[in-house]
């Protein structure tokens, strides 16, 4: 079994790779849910759902998030009733969110809705959230905390952020078989999601970084960060806010001593040595995904990169 | 004033005649709730939206219910998560139901959120349901009692009715202003909605019934029966199970002591001498509406017997 940590949009891509090259069954998606926001009273899990679709095969093909060919008259009415329409939700996409918000009421877990989700999309990876506790990460922006998706959707992600915070990762705890599938892990893959907002949430929830540090299997990560900046997001400025340079060499120093290998792209090939000193393995290679050839074949260089290190 | 008591799709079309009749803010119509249901989490209002969504224009023509060329991909989608999808419940007209959801989660009342929804949708009647509390009318089919909406909308109203009841009535109080518009009411009209689960709900809601009963003003009724069935629905059979005939006079009957007069239609012209028997004053008339003229013709029609009753 393969253990992947993942996001949203950027690191599904790698993710159906992952799904792609391996049998049926044998891939465990643990997702970030510190994204997760309620409004209009749902529940509304953006990047569990991102992985859902872009494995099911029905993600949007020009955003990555949504549901293609997904249609907005539910979201044009709530704006007419006065409601905030700025986080875009399709039709079908809204059915998800209202079938999560009505089994959550009934007292099911997230993990367990999550699992339903994805076996009515003939989904055939397991699919977790990192906890079935609510997390809500929060940046300070210019002295006022905002919530994620105020800062990442509403305000595009532009404002120069002075802190983040996980807010209640504190009381969480991994949801159940994420700490199993890590222990009995062939290998674990740290996708090219945002490091700050997408992989270090999922580490934050208590006991899961000393999983991760702990497991005896090799665990691999692909850098989000090509030369001086993410492929896409804020993922660069908020590498500096840690304190670590937005850079290759940066994300090896956020993951110290939780991974074994770091996959770089060719174009930070002058940064190898300064990794390999860092006690890393490292893979140069094209890390750019363009279409679905380039996510496989780097999903199957992650695989293969892994193997090597046991 | 003029205040009108009313169900769903069938009403909606005398009401909207009304509407159409009368100077913009003059009418008043109290809408039936005891056919509202919870589904998938979401409080539904099925008679509220009909009767607001044929005010603003947006009902669809050819079924009366639900919105104008709206789509059903949420739905789909919901069915696909194994949720029940025989309440046909469009994309546009979820919106209506997760904003009144929503809404109510947050304290307000349902005629509060009523008045929001006409204002969005600019109706300018003033569309009240008959109670802000849950009263919902169950039907004793085989020694089993159905919720409304499985009897009518799943069963398709084909199974032979025991016994009505409105289960929470005795709990529900009237709405704010409905006693007061009844109270100041320059006429009443009972639309032609189904007596037995349209009208006699609202009648059911303590305070409402003694309200018109001793109303000042005129009170006319539109029979819903010609000759001895509904137009549309079940109306016929139901009268039957309250031991009134299935007929003009029994709607005469059903109504006694709280209305003044009772149109009928031309086909049944040979009961005004028995109605007139029971102290009612009849109107002879044309009461199908086949089209926006004659919504408008019969609308004029009942405030003008009504007018001149006083």
């Amino acid at each position: 079994m393969i253990v992947a940590l993942c996001g949203g949009v950027g690191g599904s891509k790698l993710v159906v790779g992952l799904y792609k090259t391996l049998p049926p069954d044998s891939l465990t998606v643990v997702v970030n849910t510190a994204d997760d926001l309620k409004l209009w009273g749902l529940n509304i899990s953006p990047d569990l759902d991102t992985v859902s679709y872009t494995l099911a095969g029905i993600a949007r093909r020009d955003v990555g998030w949504g549901i293609e060919d997904d249609t907005f008259h539910a979201l044009e009415m709530l704006a007419r009733f006065g409601l905030p329409a700025w986080f875009r939700v399709g039709d079908r996409d809204l059915a998800t969110d209202i079938f999560r918000t009505h089994e959550l009421r009934r007292g099911r877990t997230l993990s367990a809705i999550t699992a339903d989700i994805c076996s009515a999309l003939a989904v055939r990876a397991h699919v977790v959230p990192m906890t079935d506790s609510s997390v809500s990460t929060r940046l300070l922006v210019d002295s006022q905390w905002l919530n994620f998706q105020d800062y990442f959707v509403r305000r595009r992600h532009s404002d120069p952020v002075d802190a983040v915070q996980y807010g209640g990762i504190e009381h969480a705890s991994p949801a159940p078989s994420v700490v199993d599938s890590i222990t009995q892990a062939e290998c674990i893959v740290l996708v090219n999601s945002n490091p700050v907002l997408s992989i270090l949430p999922i580490l934050a929830v208590p006991g899961l970084r000393e999983a991760i540090a702990h497991a005896s299997c090799p665990r691999v990560a692909v850098s989000p960060i090509v030369g001086t900046d993410a492929v896409t997001g804020p993922a660069g400025e908020l590498m500096r806010l840690l304190g670590h340079p937005s850079s290759a060499t940066g994300v090896a120093e956020a993951y110290q001593g939780l991974i074994d290998g770091l996959i770089i792209d060719v174009q930070d090939r002058i940064q190898e040595r300064a990794i390999r000193d860092r006690g890393l393995a490292v893979l140069c290679t094209d890390t750019l995904m363009r279409n679905e050839q380039d996510r496989v074949r780097l999903a199957s260089e992650a695989i293969g990169f892994a193997r090597s290190l046991s």
